[in-house]
């Protein structure tokens, strides 16, 4: 990543494209119309039965998914190449019945029963051996390529570990054998203690900038207890986290004026067992800049604002 | 990459936006303001002198370039993490003084002029050995990350081997231990004879949709003769590249309804000397679908259209 200073940009410079609050249209995740998503697959309720209102979060299978779940997990060549057929899962996690809600204006037990959605569905989903990885992570606004306006995330469980996460685990794995240490714990340590960086913290969570962001305004939280595994977090981190994440996304809110923004759990492979190198955590990104040729070209990534000033920007921005 | 057949995407499919026609407005590229650039590097004139109007293809340093080619290249630690500061050259193509033509609607001869002033750069730049990669790449419309409208391209040299490039020229490496052959040139004969992917061909290049695309409309285009460095291309390769860009452009232009690009070349890292296992070539990317949270946290693509039908569409679209 190039931080490149001759450019140095503050939160007002770049192109403010606020995501506009969602207005009540006729939406397939709402009171009413359960019946036109497929049946649900989990629900925490208040009352009513499947797929009838009154549920508080609702889990479906994605109507058009990038993978569907039936059949056996091939390989085969094809010409001089390689296929695999598409076996997975694509779920939507709806977060809550409020068409208009978004994670920093719902209350925070709505987003702690998002979470316990997100850990109970990885947890029954890694029973199927052909999972090898799952994904949680959430689109919101339309620039970070959200379809729908209606809260919510998704969940797409994979047959293959993603290049993306092999890459991370197996640094995290050689700087293990190296210093017998998490990498992911050495960095709350140091941020922690450096400040510059660091966003805010609590008892089981630091939020801060990382060192070298691919996006400005890239912000990460960490559970400070090392932890591979996500589904493995327990009812005291889900509930912090719930905390943690409405006050992060409420400062981003608050500083960048309600950005577009993707949030991705990074947690270790589900068939894996725990993993002393490994270390889950959130990423968001907001959509501030367009990925153009330079990283296509180069798998590396031109951030015009240097970590120390998002982070201050955050910091001062409160907790409200 | 995932090629998602349960959404497969006509070009129809996909919200349309079109890269509007350039307005002439008062622009640091067009003639009489080239005091508004630092001064150019590199011009083909009909007349005037450097600085002055007169000229058909200008290279100038960017003005807010992501690296500045100031300075020794060092490493140095920084607490636990590793620091490089930002010797590099960043420039800009200016690919004529009229402000409305796109690569499209140019006469080959200013597109051949351009190719030249990629190829007379990269071989000047060169002799700094601390260039290890110089990338050549064009961001077409606002929606591919363009900041000005007057036809330019970029280019960038970085004192290291960027990512991706090491990525694709060691797999190019370990195919080549194996079989003793270009994994390219392999491509080129395979999909020649195939045809089922294949857009068009001359008798110097082959235009293509990957096997794997990672988007959709995803176009390759692959000097047939084995030759890794592109500023190794003889003239005739540059007059043949020309014209199979402009009429590759011009395919995507009328199927697509003149969409935002990015446009790449691939080529070998500067310092090397001939490799036979890498082959220099063109990857041109519509942009059409958003990046996001599924592809940040995986590095898979989920792609809409088949490869076997966006080339189709381009065969289809004439060479008009």
């Amino acid at each position: 990543m190039i931080i490149a200073t001759d450019r140095a940009k503050r939160p007002t410079d770049f192109i403010r494209q606020p995501v506009p609050p969602n207005t009540a249209t006729v939406c397939p995740f709402d009171y009413g119309n359960e019946h036109k998503t497929p049946p649900e697959v989990l629900a925490y309720r208040s009352s009513g039965s499947r797929d009838q209102p009154g549920w508080r979060v609702r889990v479906v299978p994605n109507k058009f998914p990038a993978l569907g779940i039936e059949g056996e997990l091939s390989r085969q060549g094809e010409g001089m190449y390689d296929k695999m057929n598409g076996v997975g899962a694509h779920e939507v996690i709806i977060e809550g019945p409020d068409h208009t809600k978004t994670f920093g204006d719902m209350p925070e037990k709505q987003i702690e029963e998002v979470l316990w959605a997100f850990r109970d569905r990885v947890n029954d989903l890694k029973k199927d051996t052909r999972f090898r990885y799952i994904l949680l992570f959430k689109n919101h606004g339309e620039a970070a390529g959200a379809t729908l306006e209606h809260p919510h995330s998704q969940l797409i469980a994979l047959p293959v570990i993603p290049k993306r996460v092999k890459e991370e685990v197996e640094a995290a794995r050689l700087f293990y054998e190296l210093k017998e240490r998490c990498i992911f714990c050495d960095i709350i340590r140091h941020e922690s203690a450096a400040g510059v960086r660091l966003v805010t913290e609590t008892d089981r969570f630091t939020v801060l900038e990382p060192y070298a962001p691919r996006f400005p305004f890239e912000t990460w939280i960490l559970p400070k207890r090392h932890e591979s595994h996500f589904e493995d977090a327990a009812a005291p981190t889900l509930e912090n986290m719930a905390y943690i994440l409405r006050a992060t996304i409420r400062k981003l809110d608050k500083v960048l004026e309600r950005p577009a923004y993707n949030f991705i759990i990074h947690s270790a492979p589900v068939q894996e067992a725990h993993l002393p190198h490994y270390h889950w955590h959130v990423e968001i990104i907001p959509k501030l800049t367009k990925v153009a040729g330079f990283e296509w070209g180069t798998g590396f990534y031109i951030n015009p604002t240097p970590p120390e000033e998002s982070a201050k920007f955050l910091r001062e921005a409160g907790l409200g």
